[in-house]
């Protein structure tokens, strides 16, 4: 099981080392920035639930997680000098398939720990989300988090199916793949027909500004 | 006592949430970015405090945090929608009373783990203004804490005047109390006649650009 | 030793408050925003990377971090008001010596908190880096760490000078002088020269935006 566990985290950091270095490449960094950024979105958000949950940092004592990083980081430099023209929903693609390991397993985590089902999935949202956003940041993009399409709401989405999961006596292996499935599919389908949920009414320059 | 740090943190909580669901409108979110900027402004600063602190992150055993930031994130949307016309300092307002209520818990709970004076008016402050700038940051926006009006400076002030006032036998809630007042009135003053400490003179592009 | 450890450590971050301060002197900030400024890149780097080990963060039970930090905030005001004409790699020359300072410190923490050597590395950059990335974050700029000339790099490099002089049993103050100044010889030759490893063979428009 802890071996499972372990290969989701190393897939999901690896996904998210990719997104950092497509990141790197849109945005024509040279030198090593692509390290920088490829180990900040693949270690923000597992660094920030582990500090959160007062558990020892996953990579603290363990290498694989930055050959992980390397190994993703320069897979994809080669691809990129090869074939230089990669469709722009690339990085979106790997986003998401990040975002489904690091929020079941987040999830996960902090249950384990000993939260409640509504803190274990803000706490999963928050570990899939944040590598990204600080990815975003740096960027100076508008974080993805916040261009729509049921982005967060698929991370809670993928919790609450995980949790249930759980909480009705489904082993945790199968629960953690059909949450990951159930969030991935909704985040690709809500990419594929610009799903989005409106919350506040059309509004244009009605703010009275000093 | 207990009881009445639990309120003023809830309190703290639901006036960031709301400061950051009207900078999600400000700035045009749709969609559940609102969640997500309503919860990084609510929790951001006390989260920060806890982890530098070694206490365990306030809202990890306890659901009401969440509870607090849904309604008052779901309030605000609601009186946004009936209301269009939001004056543009409202935004500021509740920033300021979010302040007060940080500022002074945050110091509070830095004396009671047994730091100096100076290191809890520093991590006061800090517990205040990062859930502020995390928003601001988010919606790239210039970090409120940078558009002068004493921002960094009333915190610092509700600080020693809470602390002035604990070291010579005050009662904390009476402290608290006038602390936080001494911050807001500071605050809303400092708004309102635009007061601002100019560090530098005057300077233009006086700087060698290369 | 734990004195020059003491010593390296309050230089480090006198050294981060100068270039925080010069930051907020460029972006022309009134107002106390250089306190927070000066704060920031003075102890973002340590706090997270004692957040990381679990350690406690350096400053909490130690006032004269804060007094080094309003010295050296003090002292740069001063020095800017009376001579409004400041070169602009004086900005980048304070980064490079508290990068040296950091990284090496960091990296010698970590070891001292029993990591790998790797992952003392990492935590060591992270240390010297992340100060600056929040700075030039909430100045808005481009993070000098991706602004080429060998940013990470020159990290990684006086990181693996340190540890390997640590494992041929050099003596630990030896081992911190030889791996900073090698450091700050790389980053200033870097900045020199402008030496830079493009990554990404040179690319246009070739991405297929939607």
């Amino acid at each position: 099981m802890e071996q499972y566990f372990h290969w989701i985290d190393l897939l999901g950091i690896a996904v998210f080392a990719i997104s950092g270095t497509l990141a790197a490449w849109r945005n024509q960094m040279d030198g090593f920035g692509v390290i920088v950024l490829a180990s900040v979105t693949a270690i923000g958000g597992g660094t920030l639930r582990d500090l959160i949950l007062d558990a020892p940092v996953i990579w603290i004592n363990n290498n694989s997680y930055f050959y992980a990083i390397f190994i993703a980081a320069i897979g994809t430099i080669l691809a990129v000098r090869n074939r230089l023209t990669i469709p722009h929903n690339t990085l979106q693609l790997f986003d998401a398939l990040g975002l489904a390991f690091f929020v079941i397993m987040g999830t996960q985590k902090a249950l384990d720990n000993g939260t409640s089902a509504m803190v274990a999935i803000m706490l999963g949202t928050m570990s899939g989300v944040c590598g990204g956003m600080i990815r975003d940041v740096l960027c100076r993009e508008v974080p993805m988090v916040f261009r729509g399409e049921l982005y967060a709401v698929t991370c809670i989405f993928g919790g609450v199916v995980y949790t249930v999961l759980i909480s009705v006596g489904v082993n945790t292996a199968v629960a953690m793949t059909v949450g990951m499935l159930a969030l991935l599919l909704l985040r690709l389908a809500a990419m594929k027909w610009q799903i989005t949920i409106p919350v506040f009414a059309k509004h244009h320059a009605e703010l009275n500004e000093p």
